[in-house]
């Protein structure tokens, strides 16, 4: 039989007797459903004309007289008797979600592993007065293969919802738990909360599950910084009495902060059905550190070579256990982690990035206190960590600070200095995109040398650089540059960069690159078979390429795009939150995805010493 | 080769090259071994003599110096060569428990769903720096072929546990769970707690799992009774604002309080390693809507007909989940109901009494506000539950009291009346089995007649029966039989039987022997084929046999042994706790047994009328 699809276009021949769904399937129209043909769903409407099958009772249930009279049909439940002609409509195509990351897109089928079922009880009779659950077992049973496994809080709610709307109960599902029972279409929107817990920033993304929408966005400082700046202070921490305790606490309650205003900001933009007891799934990714302390796991043997987390697979508990504020039995999971320093945010990364499933090379940076670093192709991907200090974060520098107003974060110099500050506020310092302009610069006019030595200024006068050298400061016993004089600088301050400060950085882009140079050596590429470098992070986003590239951060690609992807980690917590496949991926990533310890390379500390140099 | 095994004397001939263990299971030798024959847990110790092959590397873990002197062997790693000689001493022998319920003993064999495995973790290595976690799943999955399933609290455990003690660590699992992780060999004691959630009465018993051996018992009068005595006022107030809560909050703080007095009971008698966060699992009988109200679940639907509960099934929970202060992870399972009036207590009473394996017929009963029974063999069982009303409990009668000190449980007469109270108390009342031995007693010398008629002592003066006839009271418009003069009762005040306590009493033995009857009929079996009577519930246990025949509550079965077994319901929550195979069995059952809902039965209001007589 002759069959044909709009507005797609698709047309084909079938054999009678299948279904439209089966029909669309065969021929690669993407039509919804989520019952898996059952007529259940109703997700599958089509407007069909031509030879068809009478309307079932499933129809008849699902259908109203005005959709029925103008031409709707179940794809699962109309078979071809004839040559048909069959309009998707909008509603009914499968819906993909496009997932940004600053500089790439990527495009997931909304597939969530939180879903609606909707089932009609029967009522119970004095002949036959078996309970409420035995009831609604047998409608299950007919069909989903799976067993129904209703939380405890589910089956308290059973009782009452299976006689609030004549039996219509909607059961919310959760993997394979039936996590809540409402009657009849149950509540009006199913949300997500997509978390990135980060050493300095812990971001939030609220979405709708069943669009795929994002509703409202918050983050906060990570107020377990209080306890340490970096990785390691907080693992030392955590050692001492109900330090970790005190540090899972505090990660907690910054989630329920960002909950609430998430909740809020969703809210006041005009969004209807949104409270925290409407989420009922989170993905949360972050370092391996921060994932421990999260779950309350102690990190302690992270802090000391081999360097072995407690655990990296992904754990899926119920809200209520950790303390969110949100449906107690929503299923949060964390995302898995690679290895002790290569966690669940480099997976977040990969996700975002797609660079497992790419036939071409690439690399993922992500730049923070540690560098974590991915290189390779569907074909093979190897990851490592390292140390790169807090130079980029602009933590320990003698002017450093975060990326926040009045901060340094970009330079340029010609016979003078020029600076952009964060906000247009008078400088208070200088942060880690501002100090690899900064260095980059001064590195092409001779402020230093390639072994990052700060003259004199005797070479910059001879230059015709007066202006420049100028600047030049002793001290102490070390050399200076000073970027903002005080009469500029915020409270009279001037802004000062200390050869110590370059040494700093020299430090932590060896580090980087360091890496970078071993990676490829394991993978036995070229550079020019690199297409591709993600710069991930806050601190990735920010950078200039050219600056990056001007301080051997990275090395020189030939045949490669550099493309800032912002807080990638987060848009792959969003996408394992809306799509099954996504989360799965992530699972199974970490059983292919290679980890290199860099500390137990012999040839680390020679490719190190070499990429110190500028 | 010959074999011969002591203390048994089984003798046998097996091929060479069979382990000792394999060779024990073909002749039907009983060998304690948990873990499958791998050698590691060490349970099949066995002293062996002949020619047997040489000590493997887990038998060197497992055996000391002195047992490897002494001749011991794990009987799974030993192959026989030649002929051999084996002792299988006490502790390896597999344990039976008794279960003891009154009249009745049950030997069940010690398989309790929680155990210890022991696992020696290897140390990560810089070449191999894998998380805790993955290394325990290498180890795991060499031994056990399910997944490794650690809870979050077991996962938190995780690494302190295996830094602990050279990588030794305990864990312990419930069901398919890792629920503890601990260093080295465990805890001293793996505890259980059964729990018996009565209408009037909640029974914890302590067990040790590891030995079966009962620690302590501790009973408490059901907190809730104070928002109503019986069942259906409990379900009233539950529907109260407010009421759920309440009545869910008053058991657990009652079974918390037993929990406190078992643990202080048996660390009192000198046990050691006894505390609650020691308890690991715990199972939980009660009729259906002490189930439904322990688990916060609505049994509204229990109070009107048809009498739906919300679930029958078993289910099972963690302690944390119910507010319930033993080990925060402890699998509880609550045993499965039959029906809304027929719950887990008479599920209990099945196990206790076996009647569900038996050739031949049996019939249960547990008398108490309702009356379950179940009538049949292994071949069919068909149980039911009558609203016995509050006589058999000594409620909402003019001197009924439930069988505390000072109430008459035991009534004799011959010119006068003599009794007995409990304690030795002046009398303040009478409870239900003095009140079945008292109209016995009336009845036989014709105070009452056989419709229950109190006459006004004529009959009883011209029968020389004058003391008898001068205890005869008009009471308003209603006779009445001083049981206990003014003189004699507590507080100077009488206890009399007034004609209206009789009534009630013909109500509620009506209504038990009504279904007897039913279930006679039903199974389609004569009185001759009823071979035991169980008469279960404390009441069951304090009557007096002849008297429940006198009266008629249960008809003269000729070839029948009538057994008292106590609280056997206690005892089949006992028996679940220990033997995973009962639990299994008492889930199965559920399946199996027949409900017959009398109110269903068009002949129950007749069988009522007339079993209403004496």
């Amino acid at each position: 039989m002759r069959i044909k699809f709009q507005p797609s276009g698709v047309r084909g021949d079938v054999p009678a007797g299948q279904t439209l769904l089966e029909a669309a399937t065969a021929l690669g129209v993407e039509i919804e459903s989520v019952c898996g043909g059952r007529g259940t769903c109703g997700k599958c409407r089509v407007i069909a004309s031509g030879e068809l099958s009478g309307l079932t009772d499933m129809e008849r249930r699902q259908l109203s007289e005005a959709e029925r009279a103008a031409g709707y049909r179940l794809a699962c439940q109309a078979s071809i008797l004839g040559d048909v002609s069959v309009v998707v409509p909008e509603e009914s195509r499968i819906s993909r979600v496009s997932i940004l990351s600053a500089g790439v897109e990527r495009r997931v089928d909304l597939e969530p592993w939180v879903s609606r079922r909707v089932v009609s009880i029967p009522k119970p009779t004095l002949a036959e007065p078996s309970a409420d659950l035995v009831r609604l077992e047998a409608v299950w049973a007919k069909q989903w293969p799976e067993p129904l496994k209703p939380t405890l809080r589910a089956l308290q709610q059973l009782p009452l919802a299976v006689r609030a709307a004549e039996g219509l109960v909607t059961l919310l599902c959760a993997d394979d738990e039936v996590v809540r029972i409402e009657p009849g279409q149950g509540p009006p929107r199913l949300l997500g909360l997509a978390l990135d817990i980060g050493t300095t920033t812990v971001v939030g993304y609220l979405l709708d599950l069943e669009t795929g929408r994002q509703l409202a966005v918050s983050s906060l400082l990570n107020p377990q910084t209080r306890y340490g700046d970096d990785v390691v202070s907080r693992i030392e921490f955590s050692q001492h009495e109900g330090g970790l305790a005190t540090l899972q606490r505090e990660i907690v309650a910054a989630i329920n902060h960002i909950i609430e205003e998430t909740v809020a900001l969703a809210t006041a933009a005009g969004e209807g059905g949104i409270s925290a007891d409407a989420i009922l799934a989170m993905t949360v990714v972050g370092n391996t550190t921060m994932q421990h302390l999260f779950l309350g796991i102690s990190p302690a043997a992270l802090a000391q070579s081999p360097y072995v987390p407690a655990m990296t697979a992904a754990q899926c508990l119920r809200a209520h256990e950790l303390g969110i504020n949100i449906y107690p039995d929503a299923h949060v999971w964390t995302l898995p982690n690679i290895a002790g320093w290569v966690g669940a945010d480099t997976v977040g990364v990969l996700l975002a990035t797609g660079i497992y499933q790419d036939q071409e090379i690439g690399l993922a940076i992500d730049i923070g206190t540690n560098g974590e670093m991915a290189l390779g192709s569907q074909e093979r991907l190897i990851t490592c960590s390292t140390a790169a200090g807090p130079a980029f974060e602009g933590a320990h520098l003698s002017c450093g600070m975060r990326a926040a107003d009045g901060a340094i974060d970009a330079v340029h110099m010609n016979e003078d200095v020029h600076w952009h500050s964060i906000g247009g506020a008078p400088p208070r310092g200088i942060c880690g995109s501002g100090l690899v302009d900064l260095v980059a610069e001064m590195l092409r006019v001779g402020v230093i040398n390639t072994a990052g030595f700060m003259g004199d200024g005797e070479a910059l006068r001879n230059n015709g650089q007066a202006k420049l050298a100028d600047r030049l400061r002793q001290i102490g016993r070390q050399r200076a540059f000073e970027l903002v004089s005080e009469s500029q600088g915020a409270g009279g301050r001037p802004v000062l960069v200390t050869q110590r400060d370059v040494r700093e950085l020299q430090l932590a882009k060896g580090a980087i690159r360091a890496g970078i140079e071993i990676l490829i050596k394991e993978l036995g590429i070229g550079r020019e078979d690199v297409r591709r470098v993600y710069l991930a992070g806050a601190f990735g986003n920010y950078i200039r390429p050219q600056s990056a590239l001007a301080i051997g951060l990275i090395p020189h690609f030939p045949n490669a795009e550099i493309i800032p992807v912002g807080n990638a980690a987060g848009s792959g917590a969003k996408m394992a939150l809306l799509s099954r496949s996504c989360r799965e991926q992530a699972m199974a990533l970490i059983h292919s995805v290679e980890y290199l310890e860099l500390s137990a390379r012999a040839d680390f500390q020679q490719e190190f010493a070499e990429a110190m140099l500028f």
